[in-house]
């Protein structure tokens, strides 16, 4: 594995790129185990409505600490007592202090430098005056500044030291910095509510399941906990839910993507082929091949289905630049108007080449822990893929010289048969999803029981409840569900203080 | 670290001798980290009613399997993925089948080799034909024939090798073969009851919490979950159990044990004082200081108090010789008739070195998770002893080049405030304890919640409820607990069955 010097981790571009990350690399196992193309660059920030940082975030109220981790809890060699500075952020400005127990608010880091999420999380900084909550942000190890091994580029060197680098490790990394805050603070009996997205959802879900003894509750939006093993079937998953939103914008929009895929290959495959599609499609450099074109556009489908954010529905923008394009019955003049639609018009487009690719901490991740089998089913827009599991292992196996674990999510956390399992068991988890995140097709959409409950919106997206901050355009769905999520904490908090007076 | 080339493990002494290690080995610090006495050889049988296998017990129903087990679940370097061949056993005679899901019950092996249990447990054989239930066996890494490296002596090398041996390492096995087993069988939805007692049982409640999708549910017999950290003061500990036990026998029994320790140390410290003590005890070697004959009496009361069994009650036995030396006045010749009681007359009593030690494997255990603080307050009838954590952790590093974690089970597991974090998290947990057994000091004696419940006895000792074959001669009490514990996993299962009918 060549050393890495700079990736998206380090760079402070908005978050939703790893998502886009995220998706893709779930999906391009046929090329690499998590490759394919990886987007770069500001391109794709039209799609969101401006919100560069949450009006409740101020970073003067930020303090940053580093604490002394355990570089593996689970094991007792010597080189396991190693430590790294992980880096955590507090904002106690609206606490009400250890007097009054009063909450802490912890967002569980992903996939990126918490940085990144800060600047971006609406959910914490609007809510912690309602809770006299204190705020704490925490780092996942092997992102940011919580670099084991001194750098990153020592400690993404070889499997031998990224093999600390996985969920169970992080969660165990969030229970020791919490218990040791909650020390500090002299805060033992504050209640710790852990919130999360995407995969830092999953991690919050999990935290609350594996260490309910640090956490009361947790606030899981958009995490995709039962996207593991045979759970979701290909033909309801992610690429499934992504069509669907095409289809609900548009039907003409979505049959004529659904055909633009051989149409593609069609040209590419003429003499000269490549080059009139650079043309047709405005590529800053010459395509190599009709991969890079294809997965381009299915990135952007993928993308925007994922982040189809009101007021402006990217979706819709580019159905709209799709079908607007009436004056001409070619199929991939009309795609392209989707791309300048969604894009803008711009002089040329980058294309990214084949198995470019910058989340090397999330590349790692699924070939270890985080194995996602996502396929491609025939009835989508999206060309149809086979998962085949073998191949994703042996593509690991070449990258890192160690093959993933494709069953260690569900044999830890589990997934099967969630309801069964956990009706009885576990409480004060919300798994929170927009229905138009095609993500939540792995997603807990119904309830458990009564204090684990699924709160979801039929034209949400991805962690559009607590990864974006309130704005005047939001619409009364989204409003309304920030809301619910908010008294059923409070729900969670007050039992709790109930059972404080009584059991302590 | 000298390479060991037997151990208690590999060798067939009773389960109780483990105990004993168990007792002294969390009390000794003073001397090593678990150092102390060990004792050896058949001299305590006397103490326990003939049990020698259960009569539920034939080897012949019993299958042997080996299962390719990871070596370390929580880390993806490459020696991680090294496996080792981890033994399980299998009986199925009386179960009901897949077909019907009937229930399975599984033992969770602690610290020994796990044929050492099967030959004992009553619990599972004697409980499998009224819940048509498979019963599996498995044996706890690092024990017996389930030994990482190929053998004992390279698998206790040094630390680097005995790094992997930890409880999460041992409970991510457990839930790895019961998803096997359970798939091998098709009986992916046959409820698992997992049992285990003391540091089995410990093993088994942790299981519940951790792997509530694997486990319906746990029999956890004196599990001393909660000696950990300062949770339970030393003035309450398993030191003011045992003088208990002896005080509640007789109080002038009581009296003169307390007062004998001075009395060994001033004829100790006299010209030939050793040599009159060696005489006094028969010892079949002379002492080399008093600590030895200390010990030894100590580790003797200990395990009586803890294996105070019926119908014999060894404690009651004890204070008989003690009181029943009525023609002397002499404190330690009372003393020494209490061990003639209790051990039968013979020609002499070989009384072990300082730190001779068998239990190697539990060595480690308390010097890496499982460090319990045992100290014993002024007004026990033990020689006080303040429990010293630097000293400890020191004394662990001079042995194995690493320290031990003392805050790791209480930050993996919980444990402080139990009652306020799980009353309203998990289910079906019985956390069965004897009060006269001085490690219910360590014990869950309330119930927690409706569904984890704390089910004692006055005068039960040490896992007498599962490690103990029903007999004719126990009391009633013994009997009714039993039958308690059947009772509320009769209404686990029920409501599972009621569960699998409606969400399956």
């Amino acid at each position: 594995m060549k050393p890495l010097t700079s990736s998206l981790q380090s760079s402070l571009l908005p978050i939703f790129l790893l998502f886009v990350t995220t998706s893709v690399s779930l999906k391009v196992p046929r090329l690499s185990p998590t490759g394919g193309t990886f987007l770069h660059g500001n391109d794709w920030t039209q799609g969101r409505p401006s919100e560069a940082s949450s009006p409740g975030f101020d970073p003067k109220d930020l303090q940053t600490f580093y604490y002394n981790q355990t570089l593996d809890h689970f094991n007792f060699r010597p080189d396991s007592f190693n430590t790294f500075q992980q880096r955590y952020l507090i904002n106690s400005k609206h606490w009400g202090g250890s007097n009054i127990s009063a909450p802490i608010l912890a967002y569980l880091g992903a996939e990126e430098a918490i940085d990144i999420d800060i600047s971006i999380t609406g959910f914490l900084p609007e809510n912690a005056i309602h809770f006299q909550a204190l705020q704490i942000y925490i780092e996942h190890r092997y992102y940011g500044e919580s670099m084991p091994f001194g750098s990153m580029e020592e400690a993404y060197k070889n499997a031998s030291t990224l093999g600390y680098f996985n969920s169970a490790q992080a969660i165990a990394d969030y229970a020791e910095i919490l218990i040791h805050v909650k020390k500090q603070l002299h805060a033992e009996n504050s209640p710790v509510i852990v919130v999360g997205g995407s995969y830092g959802g999953m991690l919050a879900s999990w935290f609350r399941l594996k260490y309910p003894h640090v956490a009361l509750g947790a606030l899981a939006s958009s995490a995709p906990i039962l996207y593991f093993d045979d759970i979701v079937p290909p033909e309801t998953g992610y690429y499934f839910v992504a069509s669907r939103d095409f289809r609900e914008a548009s039907e003409t929009c979505y049959q004529i993507i659904k055909r633009s895929w051989t149409e593609i290959d069609n040209i590419a495959s003429k003499p000269e082929g490549l080059a009139s599609l650079s043309m047709k499609f405005r590529t800053c450099r010459p395509l190599t091949n009709s991969s890079e074109l294809k997965d381009y556009l299915e990135s952007m489908y993928a993308h925007t289905a994922q982040y189809d954010i009101p007021p402006r529905y990217p979706v819709t923008v580019v159905c709209g630049g799709i079908d607007g394009a009436s004056s001409t019955n070619d199929t991939l003049t009309k795609i392209f108007a989707g791309v300048v639609a969604y894009e803008g018009n711009r002089s040329c487009y980058p294309i990214p080449r084949n198995g470019t690719e910058s989340g090397v901490g999330w590349h790692w991740q699924t070939c270890s822990d985080i194995v996602v089998p996502m396929g491609i089913s025939n009835d989508t827009m999206f060309p149809p893929y086979k998962f085949d599991l073998n191949k994703y292992i042996d593509n690991c196996k070449a990258l890192y010289g160690v093959p993933p674990r494709p069953h260690w999510v569900t044999t830890y956390y589990g997934g099967h048969d969630i309801k069964l399992t956990l009706n009885r068991f576990a409480s004060n988890i919300i798994f929170s999803n927009g229905l138009r995140d095609p993500y939540s097709s792995g997603g807990v959409l119904d309830d458990i029981s009564d204090t684990v409950v699924a709160v979801h919106t039929k034209n949400g997206s991805h962690c559009l409840d607590i990864l974006r901050s309130n704005h005047t355009t939001d619409p009364d769905w989204l409003v309304n569900q920030r809301k619910i999520e908010v008294r059923i904490i409070n729900g969670w908090i007050a039992k709790y203080y109930a059972d404080l007076q009584a059991l302590k």
